[in-house]
């Protein structure tokens, strides 16, 4: 694919982005046909003719080799990809919810199609995570990989790191304001948008396809100056770890607030930075640290995919496609982790063992052995009075 | 390739570490048919019969399609590799010093023979650092490339940096007690080894192949106390930088000192690790920090590359072939630095400006600037009694 020839669905901000980064890209050889957007209303920074808004434009154009998909609607996303490859187009996407809950479904239309779908931009923006996983990190030796993948959650934390009284929902006013978390954070503050990342680097670091509903995930919303304040008088900093390890022949994934200790290298990680540590059985651990989101490197990963495809480059899924014996998902693996709540919740977890029962006027928290599984069944795990943190190994 | 029948030169440390990741590792479908050794009396882990002294013996035998070469003597070392391409094989090597000498010879015999020479491993160990300038960093938007690439010096600097009295020397020496330092230790702590690899990084970086005198170089040697407590009380951190970075259509190519400010994410990298730090125009800076030498660490890197190789992997040297308007070297950017020696050394700089002028009775630091090409050709830059240092901008 010599010369490509863009569709690009949706002009926000990533759209906007990869248009001034493609004007200003001589070598790249990539041109915008068409731009089709959703609202004919709406005030954009070029000229209205540049606009169109009938995907069929796009979607039935034979000259248009490569479709760039940077809408906010998942649904509507799905459609248009599956559309896309099925009429033989390569397609790049950010969008990680759908990516994340159609996954099987675009392995094999990619299969049946032929055409490569590219989504780096979906998993810690300009961090080039799955294209490490999927070439470089290609060999049986990977162990874990954990990461702070959600730049909105890392900033609160951090703004209640810094200032040992500001409650979480002051926090959350401050990541608005700053235009670090939307309007409807729900996604984010509740670890969806990271367990979405937990499913694509699983499916990349281990070859196992879980769904997003299978990632132990618990948000930040309920985090209390208390907890804070606990974590940070035994040394730890408060963090949301999106989490795929291996084990015995099954992997473990999960997305939650966990205590990191003061010197592990996630710790340090501040505001809406994030960072992916790749922990191996011999190279020792690396640490990858970038932009996770914002117009530009979201754009920028965006079109290091559309580069990518010039040279007829395409995810070959080597893990999932040919290892010997397939792993597979397990939540039978015990923790420690940190529950700060009522009496009812607390109780309602099936500790296994309890270093920790601590009790004051302030509240009382317990920090004990668990099974994930187990935990994750427990009243304490949707109480919304209850904060639960795992306490990293 | 779907079978690799490797022959393998050199048993040292990371030889070693090698073949223990290959007898643990099952799906990589790798078995070590020959391993080549030139010293016969040498007391080694495995059987005797299985080592061999006859480089022909891989060489020369069909079945081997994968050479690995872990030797130490860089022209024995480049007698192999081309023996092996121009034979047909496949060839990985670590091997920094060779790689840098002879880069256009082995790019050269790359096309020529349409064999793949991987060397992941000779560039900050089991950071994935040549990959992800090949694969992603393909567009051209990158702009600079620096980082702490040396762990010898990395160490040392560390040591003098937490003892504000402890000399080089002995800091030498605490290095070489801790394995991190060679015998004779030149190659690390003149910054020949972080020019070899500076070589690497410009021409995957930016298509442009420089040859390791060409490199802007000074080593950390004539360091004191005196130069460690001005950098610390300015809030800098001394580290030894090896940088490519390009500017109108020029890049400049260096291995230096340099003052580093706190809060620069490669301040804070200590010890023997390694960091390097990747600057774009849209996708702000990555960080990709791990460890940049040791068996283990360089083992991995070289069994990615092998695990590569099952692919038909080969660098494709895009910037190199494809490139509109080739890059070329430069050394009239202009750059700060602190320069600490005798009035004559530092008269000798042809000073654009002065900004500090600095005597007492412990000595004189002068910190100006000064075009890089011309600072190379003073009499400071080959004094052993003058310490020069880049000041980070």
């Amino acid at each position: 694919m010599n010369t490509l020839t863009l569709g690009l669905f949706g002009f926000g901000c990533v759209g906007k982005g990869l248009y001034d980064v493609l004007e200003r890209t001589h070598g790249l050889r990539a041109t915008i046909k068409h731009i089709v957007v959703k609202d004919r209303t709406k005030v954009r920074p070029l000229p209205q003719e540049r606009f169109s808004f009938d995907p069929s434009l796009i979607l039935d154009d034979p000259e248009v080799n490569v479709v760039v998909e940077l809408i906010d609607d998942a649904d509507a996303a799905y459609h248009i990809v599956r559309k896309a490859l099925l009429n033989g187009k390569a397609v790049v996407t950010a969008n990680k919810r759908m990516i994340a809950t159609h996954f099987q479904d675009l392995l094999d239309l990619q299969r049946i199609t032929g055409q490569p779908l590219l989504y780096e931009a979906s998993t810690c923006g300009s961090i080039p995570i799955i294209r490490n996983l999927e070439e470089y990190y290609d060999n049986d030796l990977l162990s874990g990989v954990e990461g702070i993948v959600n730049g909105t959650t890392n900033f609160i934390l951090t703004r209640l790191a810094e200032y040992g009284s500001v409650t979480y929902a002051d926090a959350l006013v401050q990541a608005q304001q700053r235009g670090f978390a939307e309007s409807d954070p729900t996604l984010d503050v509740e670890a969806w948008d990271a367990a979405f990342k937990t499913v694509v680097i699983s499916a990349h670091a281990f070859g196992v396809v879980v769904k997003p509903g299978d990632v132990i995930r618990r948000g930040i919303t309920t985090i209390t100056p208390f907890d804070v304040d606990v974590a940070t008088r035994h040394g730890w900093t408060v963090k949301l770890i999106a989490s795929a390890s291996s084990e015995n022949g099954a992997i473990t994934a999960t997305a939650l607030p966990t205590f990191v200790p003061k010197g592990h290298p996630l710790s340090t990680i501040d505001n809406e930075t994030n960072a992916v540590r790749l922990h191996g059985a011999f190279a020792d651990d690396q640490l990858l640290v970038g932009k996770g989101a914002g117009a530009h490197p979201t754009a920028a990963a965006v079109l290091s995919d559309i580069a990518a495809l010039r040279y007829a480059y395409r995810y070959e899924y080597k893990k999932l496609e040919q290892i010997d014996a397939p792993l597979t998902l397990d939540a039978t693996r015990t923790v420690t982790i940190y529950a700060r709540g009522t009496d009812a919740s607390l109780d309602s977890i099936p500790w296994l063992t309890v270093d920790v029962d601590h009790k004051s006027l302030n509240g009382r928290y317990v920090i004990g052995r668990v099974q994930l599984g187990d935990l994750s069944r427990t009243d304490a795990f949707s109480d919304s009075d209850t904060f639960l943190a795992v306490i990293h190994q």
